[in-house]
């Protein structure tokens, strides 16, 4: 353990109606108002976009995914780099996970035990072992402002049998992280599981947070369960996690999820979908979603995608052209989409933090989750 | 005929030591230095690239494709939204070739007859017709700055019988699409065919430029010959064309080309080449062409793309990033790579403009294409 950590965290002003907080994250690569969501640069891009893309979005931390970088180009690349900051001429914060989430996918070509994991790459087949070590090791080498413990991330319906054997070594496994832990410009999180089973989470926020860590995150949603599920069980447990460090949401979500959650008191988020619907064109509005592929809705719409929307998107393209981009395949489709969803976002949590400041978020959130806006 | 023109042109600079000319073009939507290489933007967008990516690689002037737009949105759309400067929001220049190229790639699913030409749609095989007088119907709606001529454009193989007779019939279509011509903001320039007939070629500049059209082009090069025979048959005709007015050579090239044309006397030059190759890894720089998929070269190679090039992908990226981006097929190695290559293009086209009023292009010529600058 480092300390003290080089990202802390600042509760600014707490709701006083909900579990809620404006807050504020010191990183090595400046200051993260939060609630935030951040977008996920999978293999070394948030896909399609450019640095300058995001930060005209006003993004100011974005995730990689270790499982992707180790396969490609490889931590030890990265490292002789100066890092994934360097490397991608990023210039904001930046986290990454520990790749337990995608070695979990690896569905029938991974095997877990205590040691760590052994799995095989969806690439070429090669086969590779995980241990809460060498994660550490390898996230370190990419240099992320922040860094994942190597946990499990069961299916949410997994039994409980199951959740107690495996929360049990995920403990362990966060001790050997800790103990390998030793880049202080990179702040290891832990990472709290257990599933649906709230005693079972409760139980393991204890035993998570009994380390002295920079931050905590819930993982383990969105992996099975429906939203409401996720929503409940999230607002039962995120409040106990330590009021004086970050709670990050793993894997949400979508707006609804983000004001829903922010309520229950968590301050980041990240997910894939708001890039990955952009490039399939779904897009949040505050109309609500717009599916831009519909010829009779969209083909001759002359207005922007959201009126109430200043993303370079917004500012220069019709819907029309949106339709035109998307059916004829176009590149720019990806882009243009993907600048938009995650500009949406981004605002949508500006617009929480104003409220919080102002004392009106419990409104702003009721009156926004029965609007149309509420998307999923 | 509509006369005078609002496409006009001024030879600034004759070169006294080769055809070349430093020119000017001015269009309704701007000026447009010359020579000039112009990118192609086929369905409505420079594929993966905004009109502020384009503006940033200081374009000034882009192409459209008539037989991809007229089929999608479709060129009645186009006109409903006030053109496609407004469609795509694209401020410069523009200009339109006639479809005529692409339905005669249509091999086999295209019937050639005095009226027209009917054929098939690549898209859902949807029977069409297009005339002289419909051709420039769909330019005039889709509203470019500069409309081309409906041609016959033969395989450069083809016998001279055959282009004996096609030529014909393409100056009575050219009489018929000056005929139909109306829309005064929508300049007309006329294509000389021919092939590598040197005789033909001289023979039907005398008959298109008897019409006294804002531009002429040459059409029927890079369809079958080698460079060498392409180059030597522009050599042959290009200064032959008049002398007050702008020179066009469509569907050409690479930098070779450009340095090699603009000796012959050309002033415009397209071709989707340099942003078709970018998105498959090829790129040009000032040290020769770079095929950036190759691992042992530039996986490890920090240096920019190019060291003597000032685009936002060499000021901000190293090979060893676009090397990774490409070879895990990354939407943003596209536009990058294509960002690259038409900077290098424009910029290119830059120096030949800068060395001609110097009085110095003709050495300058000789010294790029015996250096490894000059591509292919």
């Amino acid at each position: 353990m480092i300390s003290p950590h080089l990202v802390h965290f600042e509760s600014l002003v707490p709701d006083t109606e909900t579990h809620a907080r404006r807050g504020r994250l010191w990183t090595p690569h400046g200051i993260v108002e939060t609630p935030v969501f951040m977008p996920v640069g999978t293999v070394g891009s948030v896909k399609s976009l450019t640095p300058d893309d995001l930060y005209a979005d006003d993004v100011r931390i974005i995730l990689g995914n270790t499982y992707h970088l180790y396969l490609r180009p490889g931590h030890e690349l990265i490292r002789d780099f100066g890092g994934l900051h360097k490397f991608i001429n990023w210039k904001g914060a930046m986290l990454t996970d520990s790749g337990g989430f995608q070695v979990f996918s690896l569905k029938g070509i991974r095997k877990i035990e205590e040691e760590g994991v052994t799995f095989r790459s969806h690439l070429d087949g090669s086969k590779h072992l995980f241990t809460p070590e060498k994660v550490i090791g390898i996230e370190e080498a990419i240099g992320a402002d922040i860094i994942m413990a190597f946990d499990e991330c069961p299916p949410a319906l997994e039994s409980r049998a199951y959740f107690e054997k495996s929360l049990a070594r995920t403990t362990r496994w966060l001790h050997r992280c800790n103990n390998a832990w030793k880049r202080e410009q990179s702040s290891l999180f832990g990472i709290v599981q257990g599933g649906l089973f709230k005693d079972l989470r409760r139980r393991h926020i204890e035993e998570v947070c009994a380390l002295d860590l920079p931050g905590f995150a819930l993982g383990g949603y969105s992996v099975g369960e429906s939203p409401e599920e996720m929503h409940e069980g999230v607002a039962d447990c995120a409040h106990l996690l330590p009021a004086d460090r970050p709670r990050y949401l793993m894997g949400v979500g979508t707006p609804v999820d983000l004001v829903t959650c922010t309520m229950a008191g968590i301050d980041m988020f990240d997910c894939v979908l708001p890039t990955r619907t952009a490039r399939h064109g779904l897009l949040y509005t505050s109309q609500g979603k717009v599916v831009i592929k519909k010829k009779a809705l969209y083909q001759r719409d002359e207005g922007p995608l959201d009126p109430n929307c200043n993303c370079y998107t917004c500012r220069n393209f019709s819907r029309a052209y949106l339709h035109h981009l998307f059916i004829t395949k176009e590149i720019l489709a990806m882009r243009l989409n993907s600048i938009h969803n995650v500009h949406y976002l981004v605002t949508l949590m500006a617009r929480v933090r104003k409220e919080l400041e102002q004392g009106t978020f419990a409104a702003f959130a009721k009156e926004f989750l029965n609007s149309p806006a509420a998307c999923r």
